[in-house]
């Protein structure tokens, strides 16, 4: 089973993807496909693959508006990514209540150097407050992962940052993640299924590794 | 000079905008209104009024997503609006450049009851680095205005909240502001025009009354 999530923030071609699909566990789509293709060819091109369509919306404003925009693209999604730091009442509440048939992931950490954890007592309050489904954790920050992985045992965690970024594809599954998202070293490569192959096969190589050293702590 | 900002967070008939807009300051638009438009008819909806366009998009992603969204959407806007808490380096510092030539505004505080003021020293710590033309703060929060007025003397401040979300229309520019965003009490009226016209007498009486009180204050 694929711990890989690609993101796909550009249009691909229908059998690009499915070639693609074999090896993945879900698409993450975000904004910029939407602007591209608009919803209905973004349903088009990722339905029916047998993947897990995650949508990265990046949720973070009033229930009104997140509800919206929520019920608006519902159809295509299978999980709704939000910010957890806009909090529960008027706004994570009610997006909780939209999306009770969906899952819903929020944002404890990001992966990008000016994001600051010094709020993740916060986040993480407000996370389990909403009691979602699954974390967004970035692997590029480690001590994060294994810290969200410890204080939600039974969270997906689902962890961008993987190649483009900087993180080595399976550390953050070493670090507690269950999926780690790629994007741009997959659809910017000249050959995707190759560069897609190369991470899964990375991937094994570092759950090797980290088993092993867990084994020798033990 | 009209200090209302009309959140359109539906369609609208462009001859009924068109009548709004001889009491408007501008119209604000979100990411419901491009979901049920398309980029290109909020387009049409909104140009050649005379109203500054901010297009409220509530950024808060990784650098290289907010300047796809941003160069993707930025013949639409004058101005557009990103969450300072995902901090500057990898994320609001490249948005900055992208938008180098529209307005920017960050949001320092919002108006609905679950926000949690506790990061404000944060928000505004980013939010100096990154220098925007504006801040969004909530006219349900009229500390918050006061506060934000106080830190950022030169900055435009734009209050959502006026209305359906509770604060009274003139409240926030009584504390500071000098926009203050009203949606659904205009919109969702029988007479949007007589709603508007409400709203701006109220603004009218509510500053009268707090020029009042700063006059006897002094």
């Amino acid at each position: 089973m694929s711990r890989v999530i690609l993101s796909l923030d550009v249009p691909m071609d229908r059998e690009r993807l499915k070639e693609l699909s074999h090896h993945l566990a879900g698409v993450k789509v975000g904004w910029p496909l939407l602007l591209d293709l608009g919803p209905s060819k973004v349903s088009e091109l990722t339905k029916g693959l047998g993947l897990k369509v995650i949508l990265d919306l990046k949720l973070a404003d009033i229930d009104s508006t997140m509800v919206s925009i929520a019920s608006k693209l519902k159809s295509l999604g299978d999980g709704f990514i939000a910010h957890s730091f806009v909090g529960i009442d008027g706004a994570l509440d009610s997006l909780r209540r939209e999306l009770k048939d969906r899952e819903l992931y929020l944002v404890i950490s990001m992966s990008h150097p000016g994001w600051s954890d010094e709020v993740y007592q916060y986040l993480l309050q407000v996370t389990k407050g909403v009691n979602p489904e699954g974390l967004v954790a970035p692997a590029t920050r480690h001590s994060v992962v294994r810290r969200a992985r410890a204080d939600f045992p039974d969270k997906i965690i689902i962890s961008p940052g993987v190649g483009a970024q900087g993180a080595r594809p399976g550390s953050a599954l070493c670090a507690g993640a269950d999926f780690e998202i790629v994007g741009r070293s997959v659809y910017l490569s000249h050959s995707p299924l190759d560069s897609l192959l190369k991470i899964v096969k990375e991937q094994e190589v570092a759950i090797n590794e980290c088993k092993g050293g867990m084994a020798r702590e033990t």
